[in-house]
């Protein structure tokens, strides 16, 4: 089930082909998952979403490309996002994490939503020295 | 403000007083946050919650002390803890993070928001090949 | 699946017959969704509810019905829940949204999420002007 | 700072006035918090919003009134709503709420966290157990 | 579908049978749900967590284990985590919780999300007398 | 406070100054909110985040504009970012929102929340007919 149009062929639109053939060329695979899928309903959105993933996820950056994975999988667990969680853990998985690195990540981040929830139940009052606003 | 009983001298409690001795040694600074002045209230969550900051974030581990930082942070930022993110940050900048890799942390937590609500405002379909449970 | 009890029969229950009725004749329709069959386990709840959804979204009010529709899907995707997404999309479809408008209300939410994290990630201070308290 | 407009002589409009003296009332003090005197704006949100609070949590329902706080406190933590965490957690230490009972809500909103957070990052697959759809 | 490797026979490994073994006892049946088969790939992380969850949940402290169970389904209903839904729903039920208790978990969680999302709405300003923190 | 760099004098920076210039331009005000000062430690991302604001919410659109404010701030709400409920609050009033419309707004925005906590606390089972993947 999903709540937006599926075309059968979405292909047929050359803007929708374009941005595809740009997403197999980039992961070097025949393969386009149903995210980009669902987004050809609409070729704009479709173009800006790709462009700004690839320019950050699946360029030269200043991280690793499994430190983006991990970062981005920690955001899609804490914004309850399944579709992303199975998406980016596949991702990461092929860019080499292993399981004593996967059990890890999952340790950081349940142990920051334990933090976060304890943090929050107290509103525990800022420390001045926190602020890094005018450090420069 | 704060919503729990703040101690004013939570050091004539032994229990406090050893885990505040310990988080000073640990890193190596007189300046105990007050996150942990807030736990004093109920020792045994104090001692528990250090415990396993302590075991995971100021240890050796599989991922590097900086790599930590930033997941514990998007983790934050995702669950909206203002305290938390200010903390963490202060923690990452100590630990190196730049300006440029700050820049680049911010920005791949706002790009996975911003898919996280596009997979979710479609409820995409999982692709099968994202199945993980069955590799080993 | 589901973690309510199902009633194979709900309006055995006169008054949860009464609300599926009414379900029926402000909807002209036959159809009454999983939401409302999964609340008769409890009538009271089921009663209250379904006023409170009528008075607001079923009624004639200050905003028009396609505008709460999107709003109300705004609110489904940041919070996650799946089946209102579902269920407010087939909703603002039947209002007459189409492809253009549905693109746009993706794009602004997450958009909306993508600058949320960023103000949250960078903890922003306030501008004072954006006090309306002392507006009247 | 607040986002809607403060009205400095709310009780001139007699709904509002009728709002208050019940909310006095019912808990038996003069004090009127400001949750209550920012829905002055709107008299209608502000009846039906007390309305439903007063029904559910000022009258003797199936649970205890501490029990409600702390669920209450419970969503209002991981809703990272610090306003109603600050008056919540008041109302329950008015109700009888000690530091042990405190702590240990604290200890199992962080765990539930906790769990949820790796549920999601692991994507668990749901138990057939667990469905109460067709206990009925 | 899971996002993490399952075990087709995960009791080979003595640390994870002592835990499931540890389970079965605890709960007295000879069930072990999937978030524990989940946990499993990392043993460590598995006997971390049921520990966590066996001293707070499993055992005698200052809160009745229904009470606890309905604070753990609040934090989970807000974060979103349907499996933990579904857990703890099942668990809550098997300790005595009936329908009229389930609604009204359900009413508060419901009332407390909408005034959650009124009091971020309007950024209504914290009253003095909430604070907690000079109490002691 | 804040948790990354303030610049004193952050359009020393000509493209920072160029970004801040468009501001005031397209707003037809002086004011630049602290959003875009704090995002000024980085012109990349300075440049990206306004140019996509410009072009969804400062352009004609397929949406009005109170519509795409009203849409936003839902967001913001349910996400718990209380800098962007604020200011793009203040956008919406500066756009024409009345009482009577915020009032609306909040109303819309407290129910979906509602519904949305009472769906996830039952997991209610998906419709068939909700499912639009097949409609084209």
């Amino acid at each position: 089930m999903a709540s937006t149009p599926q075309l059968s062929t979405p292909e047929d639109n050359p803007r929708v082909k374009a941005v595809f053939d740009d997403i197999r060329a980039t992961r070097r695979t025949d393969f386009v998952n149903n995210m980009w899928r669902a987004l050809a309903f609409d070729p704009s959105l479709l173009e800006s979403t790709w462009s700004e993933v690839k320019r950050l996820m699946a360029s030269e950056t200043a991280l690793d490309p499994l430190t983006k994975e991990m970062i981005y999988i920690a955001v899609s667990v804490a914004n309850g996002c399944g579709y992303c969680v199975h998406s980016h853990t596949a991702a990461a998985r092929a860019k080499g994490m292993n399981d004593a690195q996967h059990a890890e990540l999952l340790s950081i981040i349940s142990l920051a939503a334990k933090t976060n929830h304890l943090a929050t139940g107290m509103q525990v009052t800022l420390d001045p020295v926190f602020d890094l606003s005018t450090k420069k």
